[in-house]
């Protein structure tokens, strides 16, 4: 029998040349992280083989269920202690833990709250007497009275985290379609930026998400921001240049105070229910930004649920202003967070590669699009994977079946980033991670995945090739440490 | 600014490209498709908003709720109308709708029943005192007594046909684990093979599931067969050729009743669980049988939970008797029907391919394989995808999410079939049809896809080429017939 293609005996080879072509597959290693690699997988394996054992594994379980398994997993230790380098893919007013705004932003001094037909809150803080009644929602009722009237404080605090959170026990019970959890969504978003609106909660918040990142071993953020007015306590509004000025110089004062935290940059965004008239405006206003604070500005992107919203090329128009007046600016356009094959908002991939954005927000539909995916890995244009955004917001339920697996299988080019920790109960980057590394690389995935998925997370971002140099040298200096700490952590021969 | 990559202007070619390379999208088509494919898509399209707007999605949701809302589809009725050539990967137990089992064959004479401590139930038929009480089961009852006893005769009928069945009303509740669900899925299928096991039952059985797919439009199947015995009343076993020649001679009994009908081949397939000697005997047997029954015996296979079974490679030297004896055995594994990616079982599309399978059973996992990918689209190895199989064993939730989604996106081959129809209360190939077109194809999913899967379904199955021929011609009389059909059943300007 004459066989034209390859045998068994071929069989070693081909697994070398899938695995070289895995996400990280190709990077070479020092001895110590082959070290690190030996001891990463075995933990792994273990947690694994267990997992399908006993059908209770965190990644095919929904995020408010697993999350607890999650903080128990040693892999998701060592996910905590890597350097993550940069989260790229985060919005604004749902970066922080709520705690901080329930027990520390809600207790200032002057903070009122209504309450919405649908059992959601609204915040404001005002001069006693200067409030005005908020449209569909009750009277306003300062907080500081508020609570002395009430028995249980910490019940009550409990129920304005959950209001500014998707969490719940029963979520398959709770939100039954996509619909109702973008609604819900954004009535959390709302609340949230009805109290990070306040100019000296907007600071704070920002200064204290810095560190929550921080702690959690990331170097730089880039943040999707509305720059909705910020208020001050005598009704004054700030503009769009104040914000992006606030987010700048809080930035730098974390970074005096913490030097081994590279920054932060901003990509102006906005509704993408907008109209073209408004959305014409708003690009006039990006390029201006832009050429203005060129350190902090990072670019333009749209936000809001795409499969409601207008497609990118509904605004062809006016997006193609920049490039029609020879005026730089940047996108980072989200697109294909949908399941919907084939519908308007379908071709948002495609239309943005041909709009020249520079990275994807999520892309979780790409697979289904050919010519699309091909022209994201020519054009270098990287994913910014959120498997447990996806997840919460009901793209998919078992992360093992997240598209992303059989990118990661042909090392597309992508960062994971975590969308809007706050708002899903994680905190930084290392859930997602977990997720990512665990769910959808599976096995396969090894320490060389992780090394890459931080490497791209500077590569892809939108600092200056300088700042790049900068960030990869901080990096290295970071993962040699963390190198060592899982040397020391954990004994091999043990395992 | 320069640009050395597409740019809007290039929109239009790179969609006509991408739908090109879609399953189908190169197909040419008559002015009669035309007109069809436009009916289609307006009721495609109306039925995929409605979804979009009511989160009301039946591919979007659990088969057995599911079910009604298909069932109400004028796509589903276009579907059933339509010719849809040949079923190549189903199970010989679950081929017909278990009423029929119930209603028919637990009411022949000497049927007696016995209960097992989890719940599920055996038959078996035997002449009065003759028989054995089997291990871990009650005491054989009569039906015939038994029936005349209970109160309430349906619900009892009910209750075999649940025992028959996955089905159930809160299946998230009742299956928490894939673990599970397979224990009860072979508890299901071990209750089946104890009624059509005997003699009389196996042939009407066969006989009534040919008539199931005819009546469903479906020309042809192959089957896979563990070729237990079959016991006459008297207890005397038969053996497999016993077996193979009553599935050949009621087929060409079925054939002579209906001659528009293709015929039926057998897969004879054994556990995955076997030991190395165990299938050195079956291979030897399967060879056996092959050089027999070159018109019966399509080839070989091994059937179970792929996770819990050994993997392909486990059998190498087993596997490679017919090569290395230049004995022709055609082989079409299950592989890859798994969400764990890069565990021991998870070689097994790779694996399959390098043994030189014919077909692959699922692959389901075969996107994050790249190199055993682009050898299955190069070897022109076709997927058998199941997608309600996928769904209601536990692999994916929303079909939308189904991987074959981006395989039909790059045209791999494929065939789309139903595995076990009857355990999932399925009929014949339309409902696994139905979600391949609207939840794995999508909107870009036309009439072209449709035409391409049937004729998929014929190009790879195991008949001759002089068989494929006649099928062919076959079919394209009975494609033209159903493009008629719906032309007269849809009014166009109605729509
Ligand atoms: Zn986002
Ligand atoms: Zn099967």
């Amino acid at each position: 029998v004459c066989q034209t293609f390859p045998t068994p005996a071929d069989r070693d080879t081909l697994m070398i040349l899938e695995q070289f072509q895995f996400t990280g597959g190709n990077l070479l290693t020092t001895e110590k992280e082959l070290q690190v690699n030996y001891i990463l997988k075995k933990i792994k394996g273990k947690e694994i083989m267990e997992g399908m054992k006993t059908g209770k594994f965190a990644p095919a379980m929904h995020f408010f269920r697993a999350k607890e398994l999650i903080e128990q997993s040693p892999v998701f230790n060592i996910i905590q202690m890597m350097p993550k380098g940069a989260g790229l893919h985060l919005h604004e007013y749902a970066l922080l833990s709520v705690d901080w705004l329930v027990k520390n932003a809600t207790y200032l001094p002057n903070c009122y709250i209504c309450f919405t037909p649908v059992g959601g809150v609204r915040f404001h803080y005002f001069h006693r007497m200067q409030q005005r009644k908020m449209v569909n929602c009750s009277e306003w009722v300062l907080l500081e009275q508020y609570r002395r009237q009430i028995q249980n404080v910490t019940e009550f605090d409990n129920s304005l985290m959950r209001n500014l959170t998707l969490i719940t026990e029963n979520p398959e019970e709770a939100y039954q379609s996509q619909n109702i959890i973008w609604q819900r969504f954004s009535d959390a978003f709302a609340a949230a930026s009805s109290l990070i609106s306040y100019a000296p909660v907007f600071k704070t918040y920002f200064y204290e998400a810095l560190k929550e990142f921080y702690h959690d071993n990331v170097q730089y953020i880039e943040i999707r921001a509305l720059l909705l007015p910020v208020y001050e306590l005598d009704g004054t509004l700030q503009n769009k240049t104040w914000s992006i000025m606030a987010y700048h110089e809080v930035a730098r004062q974390f970074k005096d105070d913490h030097p081994d935290f590279m920054g932060t940059k901003v990509i102006f965004s906005v509704h993408r229910k907008s109209n073209n008239t408004e959305m014409k405006t708003a690009i006039y206003e990006a390029m201006e930004l832009y050429n203005k604070f060129p350190e902090t500005m990072a670019g333009f992107d749209m936000v809001g649920h795409e499969d409601a919203g207008h497609p990118l090329w509904y605004f062809r128009n006016e997006l193609s202003i920049p490039a029609k007046l020879g005026v730089k600016l940047p996108y980072f356009f989200h697109a294909g967070e949908t399941d919907w094959e084939g519908v308007h908002v379908d071709e948002n991939i495609l239309d943005a590669l041909l709009l020249n954005t520079s990275r994807i927000g999520h892309g979780y539909s790409i697979n289904k699009h050919l010519v699309a995916k091909q022209l994201s890995q020519k054009l270098d244009v990287a994913l910014e994977v959120c498997p447990i955004s996806n997840q919460v917001l009901m793209l998919v339920s078992n992360l093992q079946n997240h598209p992303a697996a059989a990118l990661m299988a042909e090392g597309h080019p992508m960062v994971i980033s975590a969308d809007d920790p706050a708002v899903f109960g994680a905190r930084g980057l290392s859930y997602d991670f977990y997720e990512a590394f665990m769910g959808i690389g599976g096995l396969k995935a090894e320490l060389t995945t992780l090394r890459q998925l931080a490497l791209n997370s500077i590569n892809y971002s939108a600092m200056s090739a300088q700042m790049k140099v900068e960030a990869i040298k901080l990096w290295q200096k970071k993962w040699d440490q963390f190198l060592d700490a899982v040397v020391h952590m954990f004994n091999s021969d043990e395992l």
